[in-house]
């Protein structure tokens, strides 16, 4: 089995601090994005959503999409983290965080990153306005979530779950692209992102 | 317990099918968005998202994000549809394929929908510039579709699940919207989606 990924993005780093959390490892193979690695045909005859990172099987099959591989090791790795939830009410809870999280913000920020930097200008139109309309957005997002950790000690409830592994990523990239002050302007955002990121699986 | 719901959106037509796929129903209170109804102070205190549709259960508890309202009704009700796929490389494949139907699909289409028409224009910046270039990745998504249903069945494999519904809207939004010739331009969507909306479920 063998984790293809470039390893500083969101995506990539979402499966690795999930890995960590629930106590496995997996062979890794390093995938150059700015080269343009991901687009080759051979790469995009694997990853049906044509993206890293991707887990390729022993027997060929191929999982793209961050969240579907890490559904896979949760199934594979008997483990106590509980991090989709207990079945029920709890897993229906982790994916509506989820959801917000990663819709109100990580794509918000991502659309943002990518619209006004251009990063990717070599094989995607950008459109900057809708970078800092997005990049607005994100921002504004901030307070939907400061609110929700003034009274919750993760995102879904009292226990960690993927929402906070997705929600950390989003408040670095925050911090890392738009330079937003979390410890000034969001203080329990703050102090849940100083908690996670004490963490050893989330260095 | 109730759901709230604007019945002809997307995200509520999500739910309904899937209920009716797993054989259940609930009371529905349907939301006038257009409106303003679900942006009021008692909706949002209810709704984590800020939208519809939204399942209050009866001790209070409010799910809001159709995908989690699915989950708990697919753990609350005895079935057999299997709709999210067995635990396992099932269930990794069908949320690849719903991630993928729905950051490649649906949200481009919704982005393209509501930054050309300005519907939520009262509530929202629009960019059109944006609203074209997510119309044009959103159509470009379909050739990737109907490459995949050439060869399966459903989007997933050979089981319908959740992805196949949210991608039945995808194109219903598509073809709603956009008047986008599916049957002329994309026979695999064209027979899959046939096949579908014959089924009094997808009704």
């Amino acid at each position: 089995m063998k984790l293809y990924e470039s390893a500083a993005t969101p995506s990539c780093r979402r499966v690795s601090i999930f890995l960590k959390l629930i106590g496995t490892e997996v062979d890794r193979v390093s995938v150059d994005l700015k080269g343009g690695e991901n687009i080759t045909p051979e790469f995009q005859a694997k990853s049906a959503s044509g993206t890293v990172p991707l887990l390729e099987l022993d027997d060929g099959t191929n999982i793209s999409e961050s969240v579907a591989i890490c559904r896979y090791f949760d199934h594979q790795v008997p483990n106590s983290a509980n991090l989709f939830g207990a079945p029920g009410l709890e897993s229906a809870q982790v994916e509506m965080w989820h959801r917000i999280v990663e819709f109100q913000g990580l794509i918000a920020g991502f659309q943002a990153f990518r619209n006004i930097t251009g990063f990717y200008s070599d094989r995607e139109n950008c459109v900057s306005e809708w970078g800092e309309e997005s990049k607005s957005r994100a921002i504004a997002f901030l307070d939907k979530l400061d609110a929700r950790l003034s009274h919750s000690s993760f995102l879904a409830g009292d226990n960690l779950s993927v929402a906070d592994i997705t929600a950390f990523l989003f408040i670095n990239l925050m911090k890392g692209a738009f330079k937003v002050d979390i410890e000034e302007g969001y203080s329990h955002i703050h102090v849940w992102h100083t908690k996670l990121g004490a963490m050893p699986e989330f260095q």
